[in-house]
């Protein structure tokens, strides 16, 4: 089950290496929970099944010192990962466009507890203007300029219809922006120093779906 | 921008071609409403920040002729990646777990738009049992084998805890389900044959922090 490694950093950490990372954080979380005190990078690695050396290189650019034969200590190493991957932070964020998926996230009791703070919603709709969203206060999409600046808000959730992605996405820059989390299905640009973090959820079913077909049709021939 | 493509195949089309045709499509759809017939291959590369090469090559995949000059008639380009990336047919699913983002996926349009349609979600909250979610029946757990039997699903869309996010994988799995749209930051492990989707959110949001993190301390250095 070996891919080739993207070389892409993100400062100094592989970004592979991020990706992989949040992994092991659940994992020890239900060893812990389970009532482990201490857990190896082997049964991290048959856990989440991931290749035992590959989880050793990730974990030594967290720089926690493991234990000889017992590992790393699950309380310390789940607090370690939180920091480490700023789940322990606040980041206030705005959210833009509050469709049902913008609703639905903000909804969702997850950001925050995995350190993002959506402190507004924006859009244009009448009724929606002036009104919460789970407890989350929804402005008029004129106003996002002014609150950015006066809130410091640093980072926006795109949940925008895709006609309006980057038109929303050059407006929210010139604002001063500086990272966009992208639910729509459309492939933003931005200057170099905004981060765009693509979150492509329908792209996401494009490849179930066709990974289903394969195997259905490899089923077919008998070769399943 | 150029980086090093995975050789990952999901059927007869390499894996990276599948995530950016969306992109293509999502832009030649705003293409179309701003009245254009037709599109080539190069303007949608400059619209979606893709080398015009590599564009070119993931369209020969989907064998639709372009026309010398004038290229692809948006309409017939729309309808046929529509079809292609498995928008058009209707594919039934079970969502499991009905907590904040359970409901927020049950009441975005977008995965019936893009071909997915959630008949029913699963919980133990005996509030939500019998309940409608947006529209979708909310049964409880204890039926969930029966009903994908009874209904013939294949798909489930996991958005359970952490720590129930593999014994619901498993308990799908026997009760035949083909296909796991995992929304949990856990890693689950399934047999071969059950295609495992990956939309990890909350491993984005560590890659986003992170990121923004590092440009921080790039600009800090005088480099930005």
């Amino acid at each position: 089950m070996k891919t080739k490694e993207s070389k892409d950093k993100v400062g100094s950490i592989p970004e592979p290496t991020l990706r992989r990372l949040p992994w092991y954080l659940s994992f020890v979380k239900l060893l812990q929970t389970e009532g482990h005190r201490y857990v190896s990078s082997p049964r991290i690695a048959s856990g989440v099944g991931v290749d035992a050396a590959l989880v050793a290189k990730d974990l030594s650019y967290v720089k926690l010192q493991g234990r000889t034969r017992v590992g790393y200590e699950t309380t310390a190493l789940i607090e370690y990962l939180e920091e480490f991957l700023g789940f322990t932070q606040r980041h206030r964020a705005f959210l833009i466009g509050v469709g049902s998926l913008g609703s639905g996230l903000l909804a969702d009791k997850g950001l925050n507890q995995f350190g993002l703070e959506v402190r507004a919603g924006f859009d244009v709709a009448q009724e929606l203007i002036g009104t919460e969203v789970a407890g989350v206060p929804v402005h008029h999409i004129d106003e996002l300029a002014l609150r950015i600046q006066a809130e410091e808000i640093k980072i926006a959730i795109l949940t925008v219809p895709i006609l309006q992605a980057q038109l929303m996405t050059d407006r929210l820059v010139r604002a001063g922006i500086k990272a966009i989390w992208n639910f729509t299905p459309f492939r933003i640009q931005a200057p170099a120093d905004v981060v765009v973090q693509n979150t492509s959820m329908y792209a996401h079913l494009a490849l179930m779906f066709t990974r289903m077909k394969a195997a259905g049709e490899r089923q077919g021939q008998g070769e399943a």
